[in-house]
């Protein structure tokens, strides 16, 4: 066992503090102006700061980190190489991972893409990703059914001739209230006789598709999440694309679903991570400037309980994050199950009480707009549903856990 | 000891939840749309459903239902009698508590100006809040300042001649938003030399007075809370209003402060209780529902321990609102201080997980716009640093159990 | 509703107060005293200090407080009554409920007895209870199977001519290591082919029949608790009876059972209650005598902290405690029946959790013999067991929950 | 990073479970059996199935595996090599440890020896330790004082000559019952004028020095822990040994405490985590037998959260423990600091919390001696005091991560 980065991740580690310090950090405010002033609301990737940063990544090498399969336009880091990069961009708002063309969905579709797609589908819709200058969605949560269980899944694509007819309700759909987000990657079921794990397929629908319907944008709390493309809820009338547009094969949706998921997850993980620490950090700041019946809060002991629990929690849940990337790049991402599911659960309850206390350090204000932490919690928050609640994930962990245990015995 | 509400009370339950279910809540898409096409998003208290059902409300005898000394248009309840009134008011949206003229922060306001006003500032103003037809704000919390300690307090009012002049920033102020607030209850420091608790003074400021100008208004959890006047950030730039204004006397603004609390806060408790109820409600009748893995979540053990607990914790916590009330009514606010601390404390913690667990219930649909859940949970997190963050009052609660022990021994 | 305890009640809080600060709390060490010098370290309730305060117990009409029906020996209170003065006596020891002839499980024995006994089976073994003479046990629990499924239960009770004969294994059987536990009430299967809940029946075994095998005592954590009878394993093989040891009828020992829970169950609560009561004292004296950097600990957050919500969630359940046992005696046990399981999930884990804080404040001394709290905590944790786990009451409470809420839909 | 055991750790992880399986499992009945048949029942040091199994750890090349520097009997292994070695001792109850040489408090004696004795200490008490003939005890805790604080540390070492003459009391000594522990090591004050943290010193005691009292010993939920040596209390009256029994130099004894804390301390974390995980072994195993209510409890909700609960929990205190174990070993126990207070503040409540869940799940029994559980809890609890209550580390851990974001800043 040995607890140190490599020099490689060290190295990038450095750069992408100093890009972020230099550059990202200050244009923030920037690129929330820019925002305030397009057009349309949602279509926060055509704020011109970011395009200009997102250039600049790119010369520096700060560019599709996450992609661990090797292309022109990544280095083809390893997850646990990724691992503290993502962490960094988790611990600022939402331009981070945009710059560096790292943000969810597209780094999922890009996945999909690279494993998945035929050659055309990979020049038609990877490389644009790649070089950020298209965005994506992911469609697959349903509002009328328990969407943790793949075999509810009601969207219909059925085969008629050379093309598929998609009909169903999707909402949820991150991004995809963003014009730019040109292409949805839509998960539905071209066999409901089949067996329970494949029925299921996937399909590229673009954007401008007939018979594609954005109904509204769904909120978190009172928030749209405008600056990265809110959720949206489509519908999908009679909607027909060509059979090619199928990634993979009928049937193998819930499987490409599954391999879509573990990096997804962890990258969630590795951000919300730095959303703690950036937590951490305000309300040590916070509690050292606010004076209250003479003293500093910083010398209460109630905050400082909070603040060492928060260390330790932090400390232990990066652990078992960087130890599941590690399995994720020795044994595969089937390898890993366990402790993705693990992950999963951890993640979001030890980040949220860590943000609410935070937020109680900072009295009302830190429930506003003046800082991020309410924001924030609304966000991690929706990770204990994303993919399937919490409670799904726990009961699917703790069967394996009792077979383990009954069968040695 | 009886546990049972006496005839009156039960007779008001009655009439209440008749005029709940037969006007109110059918009444409340109607006011949320009505909202939608004010001209000034802030001018909630101008839809006109909400004026009908005003009418209504004072024909059918619901009317200042919260104010203990009788006046011509209120019964005269005490707090034990008010309580369950005001818990059904908190079961649905923000509508009934208005419709009702039992809404904060007017009802505090009527306290006070009936208490402490004199016969003009009464006719010119607590007549019309009796009678509905104007509201008003109360502006205390301040930003640069932890509040809880009222020594804290920056903003200045000064004598001049015939008049006071004010200068300061107040935040937080609820329903100032709304041009129809059209007095201001403001707290500022008048002897900053007295001794620490005869330093404030509390003085009527009509809105329209020239050098009051509202900056902003506060978010919590991305909702401005425009459905109720919303959260201003105000300043006051050598405002002067004449010395008539005046609350009370010089250095009674702490007094009149705590006067004010006790019975806001039980408010706030009582219609909290009737938030927990309502989520329970709809957690049980979403378990029931909603279909996972071929049952029924509602037989699942997790959820149905969650259910469970939110009853044992509501139960327990409704009981020491309502002695708490009893107290107030028989031994006065301030021999109730140690119980209305308790509630304060109590009380959004418990709702607040029960909400926790009703979002979790629901799923993702729990977070969003669709359910009342999310922007209940944000309403109830406030109250964890109204009038002070809990970390005080549990303090200030324990440093009395300590000395109760220890002179005891 | 009225808080206010009755006349009776608060008289007999002033002389129960009185009797033990003068007379019980002083000779509890004269009891653990004698205990150690007794022959046979079971034998508690021989111990002479104990007779002799039982003898005043009765001259000071503080005697069989618990039973609600009026007999020669006992003043007939309400369960509303008798709340206040049960935790009083769980505020110390356990000699106190002894000396009132109010200990479990003698009480629930006599209410049994009281209710269903047969004049015959009264005049032998009630009256003997009643003036404290003799002592008893209940024994319903089994090692084999989940007991909170009555349905389990195995031991069985066969008719054989004019006798019965008992086969079987019972355990956790209180009190039953104390030679003077003369009388056994047994719960056993007479008809395993009876419907669910009419296979069980009850009946009286005296402790020297034999047949009656003692196998051993079950310890908590560490203790034995020979200080009230141990907790005894039970064979009874080819046990014979007379079949007018029956109580009430055959089939009759499920609905003989339910009536027993509903006091044994508030007791316990009331009596817990005195216990955390208890604990709150020490915690504050210790806190205000500990001196670490340089401070008293009192003066430290995090213990202030613990004391406020000690104090508010006790108030909490305390009342809740009360209102049960008020619609007890109003509305009967059947109609108190998700109170009695409200309180029953609530009171231990309260209680538990306020054990646990003051045990932090007393350092390792809290762990040991030298205070009351270790002790308490094991015997507070197995009321999470008692009369079947928290889970199971859970479990039940939330069907009942959800049937509410989704039949009035 | 790299989360691999090396080829050693692999082999000798294998070797030892081998041994545990074949030998020390077997033999743990035996030993308790012997240990019932001693004449002193605290002399557990001489069962003689612990003498054979000792030496056969020898031969084995298991012993003495705690040690990091190389020593003729030891292997010299890390941290990190002996982590997971005292887990797997940790798993069963207290002989591994001794039959390995590796118990608590002899390996902390033997690390002071070796790392400050002088040659005539090591080789009069150092050498039989290393061998297992004798065992020791270390007396820092006194009763009347809060011991975390060392300025509070009340007993006298006075220099009189060419003696030390020691007055003074002590009290949760472990081992100190057991008359094999032949020698004391003594924290006290010389100095008392001197700077806080050289004030104090440590010196040898043979335990039959005239002048010793054993005065009881202390117990823990009712355990007296007389299998490994249970904890004394200790007078020291006018005792004394020679000057050249002093450890070090005059003064240096907070130093020697705090070099012996940081191993102490990640061995116990080390073998609780073996506790955790033989928890949930017994967990899952119990909830798969166990029907009630027709089904097994392992498949009911409640329980298979608690069980995933565990193990997320257990993986990432693992790897925080682990994480510690290679910076102690590559960066030093005192650039380890913040790590080593972070594992001691986690590992008791996240292994208190699991033990309570396993013993929830097995029903009274769990609490009783039929299995290992309320044992194991009441030996973890104590970890929560052990070197200074959890809250003081607390207390310091977010002094220094407060200090850390405000210097940065």
């Amino acid at each position: 066992m040995h607890f140190a980065h490599d020099e490689r991740t060290l190295e990038l580690i450095e750069q992408l503090e100093a890009f972020m310090a230099e550059r990202i950090v200050p244009a923030e405010p920037v690129f929330h102006q820019q925002l305030g002033e397009l057009d349309d609301r949602w279509a926060w990737s055509q704020a011109p700061v970011l395009k200009e940063l997102q250039a600049e990544a790119r010369e520096r090498g700060l560019w599709n980190l996450f992609l661990p399969q090797e292309h022109a336009d990544s280095p083809g880091l390893t997850n646990l190489q990724y691992a503290p990069l993502a962490e960094i961009t988790g611990r600022s708002g939402h331009l981070a991972p945009a710059v560096l063309n790292c943000a969810a969905p597209d780094t999922g579709n890009m996945e999909v893409l690279s494993l998945f797609g035929t050659p055309e589908q990979k020049e038609r819709w990877l490389q644009p990703l790649l070089r950020g200058e298209i965005r994506s969605a992911f469609a697959m949560t349903e509002p009328d059914v328990a969407s943790s269980d793949a075999t509810n899944i009601a969207t219909r694509i059925e085969r008629d001739g050379d093309e598929y007819v998609l009909n169903g309700r999707k909402w949820w759909i991150t991004g995809a209230m963003n014009p730019n987000a040109e292409i949805l990657i839509v998960m539905g079921k071209t066999d409901p006789s089949a067996s329970r794990h494949r029925q299921q397929s996937m399909i590229l629908v673009p954007r401008d598709t007939p018979g594609l319907e954005v109904v509204r944008g769904m909120e978190v709390f009172g928030y749209d999440d405008h600056e990265h493309g809110g959720h949206a809820e489509l519908r999908f009338t009679d909607l027909r694309v060509p059979a090619s547009n199928l990634i993979g094969e009928e049937g193998h949706g819930f499987a490409i679903a599954q391999a879509r998921l573990g990096p997804g997850r962890i990258h969630h993980c590795m951000r919300s991570i730095g959303v703690a620490e950036a937590a951490i950090d305000l309300m040590c700041q916070r509690a050292t400037q606010r004076v209250a019946f003479g003293r500093p809060i910083a010398q209460q002991g109630v905050v400082r309980e909070w603040i060492a629990e928060s260390r330790v929690r932090i400390e232990q849940l990066r652990l078992l994050v960087l130890k599941t990337a590690w399995l994720m790049d020795t044994v595969g991402n089937r390898g890993a199950h366990t402790e993705i599911q693990a992950i999963k659960i951890a993640t979001p309850q030890t980040v949220q009480w860590i943000l609410d206390k935070a937020i109680q350090v900072h009295g009302a204000g830190g429930l506003s707009q003046d800082f991020p932490l309410a924001a924030a919690y609304a966000g991690i928050r929706t990770l204990r549903f994303a993919d399937g609640p919490d409670e799904v994930h726990k009961n699917s962990l703790a069967k394996a856990e009792i077979a383990r245990h009954t069968t040695e015995a």
